[in-house]
């Protein structure tokens, strides 16, 4: 009874995180009834997305660029390189705008348990990234969850291995906590606090 | 320091229901990250959908053809016009096998205090179609919320006035309740249980 292009539409939206049929059902409704002109922009905006989207040389974060701005700003201090999981935590540590170094974007996190090892987030990259002579401390702020401590350590002695100045932002944040969701003074003082490892 | 595709993709994620910022952000991520082949057929599907469905010319539901395939299916007996507010409420009905006559869509519902008025809804439409010379009894089945109420006392006084025989699903549903998200077998006996009015 459900025309092919709704039933396609339907279940295509829920690849959107958290989204089951039922919701699935009322977003498409939604979008037909209501959103018309947005949901077309929605569709070109997605396309585009996916076409123009590519990590960042540099930082792995997405960009539009071969090197992105952040990157490329100037007036940002190459000499350090700060280490997140997501590009969440990029936006959220920039928003405190109580750091002015590089980041790399690791794009996950050490899973073990969901057979995420070191080869599937890339972290050969950082350590080649963090080698281009300029770089003198790496600060990793990954989550304080169980996954990003490991992730953390992991990284702290391959990077120390390599005879770079590793620190890891403070304590500041309680146990457990996302540095997405936490507020800004916090993400800002444990930046400041960092200590090395 | 956000590349402009990304930030068009997180703003028009906004035109999902129920989706602020937060959300749109992480939608996005998800997107990218895991969901590239799902996220291209979402922008195609979204397209598709967009184009291909139109008001079918008799219920007004979502169709690819002038007339739907429920509107054109012999089996279904034609003397009989259930009315239903959305899409969902037909499927709900469809679901439990009870009814084989046909279905007129509103889309909607009277609801002054937003602006929503018989002409915002197309009820002349309805009028229109229930006057084929082939109907001989139209169901009421908007919801029995306070705007479904309305819509039906409203739709039956207008059907009545032009002699055609109307009736009210029972109200087996609970007061307030919605066809969405009551069980199959209240929704069966309220068709079974409707009354001339």
């Amino acid at each position: 009874m459900t025309p092919t292009s709704l039933a396609n539409l339907i279940e295509s939206l829920r690849v959107l995180p958290g989204v089951g049929p039922k919701s699935a059902a009322r977003m498409a409704y939604h979008l037909l009834q209501r959103e018309r002109p947005g949901a077309a922009r929605l569709a070109a905006n997605l396309s585009a997305a996916l076409e123009h989207l590519k990590p960042c040389s540099r930082c792995n974060n997405y960009s539009e660029t071969e090197v992105c701005d952040s990157c490329a700003d100037p007036r940002r201090d190459p000499r350090l390189l700060c280490v997140v999981e997501m590009p969440v935590d990029l936006n959220r540590i920039e928003e405190t705008h109580a750091y002015k170094g590089l980041y790399f974007v690791l794009m996950g996190r050490l899973s073990p348990l969901d057979g995420i090892g070191p080869r599937e987030i890339g972290l050969d990259r950082l350590i080649k990234r963090a080698q281009d002579g300029v770089t003198e401390e790496v600060i990793l702020a990954t989550n304080f969850t169980v996954e990003g401590e490991a992730t953390a350590h992991y990284l702290g002695e391959l990077l120390k291995a390599k005879g770079l100045k590793v620190s890891r932002i403070a304590r500041g944040l309680p146990a457990g906590g996302e540095l997405e969701h936490v507020d800004g003074m916090t993400v800002a003082q444990a930046l400041m606090d960092r200590k090395s490892i």
